[in-house]
Parts: C-alpha cells; sequence; structure tokens
C-alpha cells in the first residue's frame, strides 16, 4: 500500500461515465491549489503528447472493429507513458497527483465487464505501472440504471425504448459496478466510496473530509512555494 | 507446440533491420503462390487499420519521449489486433499465414534488448496472442558488427566515427541476438537459423527447403482454388 519510493500523495477517481467524477476531481483539484498544496491534476487515457495519440485511437469512432484485448493494451500504454513521464517524477517532488481513472478502470471494465483474464490484466497493469498504486480510491457510485438514464436523455423523456443493446450494455455495467465494489471491499482502507446521487457540493465535501484525514496521516503540508491558481469554484 | 485449433500454418521471420528478412519473406510468399497455395503475408507492427495507427505512433521520431514499457504495450496492442482480426482467421481457413516479425520480436528487443521483465512481458504477450504460437521461425542471423557496417554505409566508407552511441547501440544488439540464440536453443524444433551473410538465392533455397518439410509434415496441400498472383520473382 501507499506510495512506493515517493513522498507525495497518490489519488485517483473511478465510477461509470456520467457520475459526476470530472466535476468532482476538478473541483478538488481547484481546492487543494487554493489551499496552496503542490496539486497536479491528470486524466487517462492521454496525459501526454504520446498518451494523447493514443487517446485518439481509442476514441475514434471509426475504429469500431477494435477487439477488447487491443484495447486494454492501448489504455495501459498510455498508462505506462503517464505514470513514468508525469505521475512518477511529481510524486517524487512532493506533488499531490489527482488522477481520473487509473489502474482500477482497467480490472473493472476489461476484467469484470468484458470477463478477460483477471491474472493477465493485472500482470500488464503490474507491468504499466512499476507497481504504482494509488493511496487512495475516490469512487463514485451510482445505481446502474440511473447511471444509464442521466447519460440519456432521449429514454428518460420516453423517446427512446429498451432493446436487446440496452439490455447488454445494463448487464456489462452491472458487472463493472460489481467488479469496482468487490475490489472496494478487499481493500476498504484504500478505496472511498461515494454516493453519486447526492448534491455536487454534498459530494465535494465528503470527498474534502476524507482526502484532509490522507494529508494529515501522511503529513503533507501546502508549500510555501507552491503556484497558488487565481481562480476556481 | 503447433497451431493452436487452426489448420494452416503460421512462419514467423525474425532478425535485425538490414538482415535481408524482408526480402526473403517476400520471396517465400511468392513462391508458395505461384506453387498454388493459400498463403497471406502480413507484417509486426500495423497489418490492420487500427494497427497502422499505431505504427504510425511507433515510427513518428518526434515520439522520442516514447517509455519502453509503453513502447512494449503498443507493439502488443498492433499484435493483438492483427491476430485476432486477420491470422487467426486465415489459419482457420487453412492459410499459411507468414509474418515479418511477431511474439519473439518482443522477447528479444523489449527482454533482452532493454532489459525489461520477462516473465511480465511473456504474459503480455499470451494476452495479446490468446496462446497463438507459430509453426515455425526462420531467424536470419548476421553478426552484430557486420549488421551495423550493412545499415550505415557511412561506417562503412569510413566517413562516420564509432562514439559512445554506437558503443551502446552494439551493446544492445549483441543481447538481442544472444537472445534470439537462446530462444533459438531452447526450441531448436521450432526455429529455422540461417546465415544471413549468404547470397539472397542461397538463403531463399535454404528457406524453401525447411518449408517444404513443415508442409509435409503438416499435411497442407496446394489449393486448386486458390488464387494464383500473376507475377513475382
Amino acid at each position: 500500500m501507499g506510495c512506493k519510493m515517493t513522498t507525495g500523495c497518490f489519488i485517483t477517481f473511478e465510477g461509470p461515465d456520467g457520475s459526476g467524477k470530472t466535476t468532482q476531481i476538478q473541483a478538488l483539484h481547484a481546492y487543494l491549489a487554493r489551499a496552496g498544496y503542490r496539486v497536479l491534476l491528470v486524466r487517462e487515457p492521454g496525459g501526454t503528447e504520446i498518451g494523447d495519440q493514443i487517446r485518439a485511437i481509442l476514441h475514434d469512432i471509426k475504429n469500431v472493429h477494435m477487439l477488447p484485448h487491443a484495447e486494454a493494451l492501448l489504455y495501459s500504454a498510455s498508462r505506462a507513458q503517464l505514470v513514468g513521464q508525469i505521475i512518477r517524477p511529481a510524486l517524487e517532488a512532493g506533488s499531490i497527483v489527482l488522477c481520473d481513472r487509473y489502474a482500477e478502470s482497467t480490472l473493472a471494465y476489461q476484467g469484470y465487464g468484458h470477463g478477460l483474464d483477471m491474472e493477465l490484466l493485472k500482470a500488464i497493469t503490474l507491468f504499466a505501472t512499476g507497481g504504482l498504486r494509488s493511496d487512495l480510491i475516490i469512487y463514485l457510485d451510482i445505481d446502474v440504471e440511473e447511471g444509464l438514464r442521466r447519460r440519456r436523455g432521449s429514454f428518460q423523456t420516453g423517446a427512446g425504448e429498451w432493446n436487446r443493446m440496452d439490455q447488454k450494455e445494463l448487464d456489462f455495467h452491472r458487472r463493472v459496478r460489481a467488479g469496482y465494489l468487490a475490489m472496494a471491499t478487499a481493500e476498504p482502507e484504500r478505496w472511498f466510496i461515494v454516493d453519486a446521487t447526492r448534491s455536487i457540493a454534498a459530494i465535494q465535501n465528503s470527498i474534502r473530509e476524507r482526502v484532509k484525514q490522507l494529508l494529515t496521516e501522511k503529513q503533507i503540508q501546502p508549500d510555501p512555494n507552491a503556484f497558488v491558481q487565481p481562480s476556481g469554484p
């Protein structure tokens, strides 16, 4: 557990698209920066020049024939570059690093969701990260049906209908959520599960309390020489 | 060993750049096609639309900061797509598949050459290939100094000089060659080592003899319905 061979602190955010993950990580970043901490916000896939080229392949809708094994390896390649080039040096310099998705996304989506070999995915993740694990994983938890409703206005307004693909997607996301919850149960000290149906402000307050506790445990102080961001919510 | 769950035959070519690998695989492809075999020639990285996008990242000279772990994962992602989309279906349809570089390149260059964790590289390769191994690996062997001389006209003509980078490159290529030879020694029935300093025609004759022997062993016959290529050496 903990940051290996580093002095900073590594916090990752997990949860389905539409859970408010990106809103919350940005608000936490602004809060910590205003409080005078050295803090860096990155995201996966991407975050480096090479990672952004990989992200473009992963997100190009023309690449519909991408096989799940190739997908998992591309995410891992982007992660290897991000860890080696950005995250590890920042942690070694004492920064707090916030990352929007990390290793646990691969285990949840490609492992629990798509059913790829979990032991091989763990080996690939160990290779890509060099064993760097986050100190804290903030998981924005939301009921799967509610999450799908949020992502689809058409269904909520009755314009859409439920079909085979919806059911398939529902089953997939149920497996992903069950996977996240299984990982959180196995390592409760490293995971913080947040009810993502509450208000943005209420969620942010819970996250800040948990992060302050971690910073105290790790004796991380604001840096008087850190650049203080002039704006933010 | 042998093709798992397939009826065709999978032959890969390995060896340093400048060994004549690509010339030889193209000549073998033309020979087998003229003889009426169903035969497919592919190369790594690339060989699919998604693989070609990955190849562009790997070969872009602007990407000088690419870390070796990211590089190994990108090669493996391209391989996963090529195996699943092209090679495995072709083998299942009974074709001979010739591939210019395959899994053993990752073990030789990233493992023996760059010193990355060999067990993790093997796990990644197992994940990328789904366990598909080649029936025969044709390794074009060449002395490291001779190979470097071939790749550099300037050194051969005395225009270049030997420097620290040359020495580093020499040591790297020595480790790669030693790795190839160690793998070949461990599985002599699956490797065919060819002396790449001989004439193109002499090398091609050796390769054809070894491949004919394999096709006989595997009882692979010319296909009367196969498309016969109109040209070739």
